[in-house]
C-alpha cells in the first residue's frame, strides 16, 4: 500500500482480495476494526498507536493466547466460533475477578494464504461475542505466521469493589458454581472420534458459554474467592485451596450430570463424573461464599474447611482424594 | 502437576528440568514472573485471574505480537534480546501517545522442546527492559506452539494530559524526531549476509533503543501529533499525513547518516539515505510541534503544509515524491 494515499488503495484491494497476503496488513486490520461502535468510556479507538479509555475504580487486566492445534483445530471449529472463543475465555478472567469488562485488544497471527473470508467470519465472531460480553474492541495487531494464533488482552474495572482473588476462601464457607461443567470436554471427546453430535456439547467445545455478569453478581453478593474453570473443576479449585491454604470438599451428590455429557459418556463408555470434575474449557465461575449468601442461580457443590496439622491444601471429593488426572497443563 | 500440592512438586521439577515440556505450564509461568517487584500502583500482580492496578487519568492500551521467523530469528537474536525487544516495541506505542507506562502482560507460545535456559534468558531480557522502560510485568500466559511467538500488551496512563494522536498535525508546524533511524535496517542487511558487524547496527536490529520518556516530554512540550517509527520514517509519517490531512516535506539535508548506517551502506553498495528514510524497527518517535517549541534534544527534519486543491495527503522528500518502497507491510 502507498502509505500516503492508503485509503483509496485499501478499499479497492479489499473488494478483490482473496487471501491475507493479497489484502495486506493494513487492510486486514481495517477488516477487523472497521465500523466498530465504541462505548462512551472510549475516547480513542482503533487506528492510532494506542487506544484511550476511562477506568472506573482500579484497572483489571488479563491476557490469553490461543494457538491453532492446541486450543482449537480449524477442522473442528469454524472461524466464527474461534473468534467468539477468543473473546469469551478472556472475559471469563475479568468475571473471575468480579470486575466489569471495559475494553479489549486482539493480536492475530495467520498464514499469508489464509482466506479473506476466514478473516471476515472470525471478525464477526469476535464482534458478536464482544457485544454479548459487554466489552469494546479498541485495537489490535496482525502479522504473518505458520499457524493461526490469537492473543486477546482484556481490561476491566472494579467500579470501587474489591477484586475477588483466589486467596480469600475461609473455613466454614460453601463453594458454588455458575455455568457449565464437563460440556466442552464431552464435546472434545466426540470431535476426537469424528462425530458432530450431541450438538450442544460440540458447540461448547467450539465456544464456551461464559456466564457474563455472574462475576460482578458474585462480588456484590460478597464472594471472597473466585476463578473461572478453565483447566477442570478439581484442578482450578486446587488453585483456590493452595492460595487460601484450605481444604475444599466437593459433594458428588450435588453435581448434576447434564444430558449431553451423559450421552457422550454412555456412547464412549466413560464415567460422566470425570467430564464434570476434570473437564476444562467451559469457563464456569466457581466462588466461595458465606453460607446463606449464595446468589439463587448459583449451585452449591461443597464446602471449605481448615487444614489438619499435617494436611496439604487440597481438593477432596466426598471426603477422599480424587484418583486420576485433575485437569489440563499446556506443557504436559 | 498435582494441583493440590503444586508448590512442592513445582520447585522440584524446576531444578532438574531442561525443556518447557519438562517444566510444565505452571512452572514456566512461575519462571517468568517469580520475584518481580511491583510498583505501588499494582495491588494484585501475577498469579490470579487478572492483575489489578491504579490508573492516573485515562488508560492507554496497545498490543504487539512478535513471531519467530517474521519479527526475529532465533539464529540471529539471543533470547535476552528477544525478551528486551518484546517489551521495547510495545512501550514505544505508549510513548507515541505521550502516555506514561504503568503495566504489561506477556503471553508466550513456544515449542515443548524449548530449553528451560532459553526461557530463563528471555525472562531476564523482559525484566531488564521493563525496568529500563519503567513498566511492571503484572501477568501472562504460556502455551505450546510450533513456533515461538510473544504477545505483549502494555497499559499506560495519561496523567491528565491529552493523548497525542496522529491526526493533530497542522500546516506551519515542524516535524521532529527523537531516536535512531536506519540502524535496525542496516543491522538486518548485515545479518542477512551472515555478518555480525558493525555491532551497533546489529544490536539495534536485535533490540531497538527506544527513547523512553521522550513521549511524555513531547506531550508536555505541546506536540500535536506523534507516532513511533516502526515501519520506516516515510511510511509512518504517511500515517500522520493521512490522519491529519496534510502534506509533510522532509529536508534531506537535515538527516544525519549515522556511522554504522554509513558503514553498512558502503559495504553493501546501497544508498544510506534509503536506510534512514525507509528502514523500520528502530522505534524512534516522530512528532509535530509549533516552531520554537521543539525540545532541545529532538531533531527537526521537515515541515507540515496544507494540501493543494487536487493533492492527496502525502510525504515528500525535498519537495518531491520519494521513488521506491516506503516501508514494511507484514502481509506483503
Amino acid at each position: 500500500m502507498d502509505a500516503t494515499t492508503g485509503r483509496t488503495g485499501a478499499s479497492r484491494r479489499d473488494r478483490d482480495a482473496e487471501t491475507l497476503d493479497q489484502l495486506g496488513e493494513f487492510v486486514a486490520i481495517d477488516r477487523v476494526t472497521r465500523g466498530l461502535t465504541m462505548s462512551s468510556a472510549v475516547s480513542v479507538g482503533p487506528g492510532d498507536d494506542g487506544a484511550v479509555f476511562l477506568i472506573n475504580g482500579s484497572a483489571v487486566v488479563s491476557t490469553d493466547l490461543l494457538v491453532e492445534g492446541v486450543h482449537f483445530k480449524t477442522e473442528w471449529s469454524d472461524p466464527h466460533s474461534i473468534g467468539r472463543k477468543a473473546v469469551a475465555v478472556n472475559v471469563a478472567d475479568l468475571e473471575a475477578m468480579g470486575a466489569s469488562p471495559v475494553s479489549m485488544v486482539l493480536a492475530l497471527a495467520a498464514p499469508g494464504d489464509t482466506a479473506a473470508q476466514w478473516l471476515r467470519e472470525f471478525s464477526t465472531g469476535v464482534r458478536e461475542e464482544a457485544d454479548r460480553a459487554g466489552i469494546c474492541l479498541v485495537g489490535g495487531d496482525t502479522t504473518r505466521a505458520r499457524d493461526i494464533s490469537i492473543c486477546v488482552t482484556v481490561v476491566g474495572q472494579t467500579e470501587g469493589r474489591s477484586p475477588v482473588l483466589r486467596s480469600g476462601a475461609r473455613p466454614g464457607q460453601v463453594v458454588a458454581v455458575k455455568g457449565r461443567l464437563g460440556w466442552a470436554a464431552a464435546g472434545l471427546a466426540v470431535l476426537a472420534r469424528g462425530f458432530r453430535a450431541p450438538r450442544a456439547a460440540v458447540e461448547s467445545q467450539r465456544c464456551p458459554q461464559v456466564p457474563y455478569g455472574a462475576g460482578r453478581q458474585a462480588a456484590l453478593a460478597g464472594a471472597t474467592a473466585m476463578l473461572d474453570v478453565s483447566d477442570g473443576l478439581l484442578a482450578d479449585l486446587g488453585h483456590i485451596a493452595d492460595a487460601s491454604d484450605v481444604v475444599i470438599d466437593i459433594d458428588r451428590a450435588r453435581l448434576d450430570i447434564p444430558d449431553p455429557v451423559m450421552a457422550v459418556a454412555s456412547a464412549t463408555g466413560k464415567d460422566p463424573m470425570v467430564f464434570v470434575l476434570t473437564g476444562g474449557e467451559d469457563h464456569a465461575l466457581a466462588a466461595c461464599f458465606e453460607p446463606g449468601t449464595v446468589p439463587d442461580d448459583w449451585q452449591v457443590l461443597g464446602r471449605v474447611r481448615g487444614r489438619e496439622a499435617d494436611e496439604a491444601p487440597r481438593v477432596l471429593v466426598d471426603g477422599l482424594p480424587w484418583q486420576g488426572s485433575q485437569g489440563w497443563d499446556h506443557f504436559h
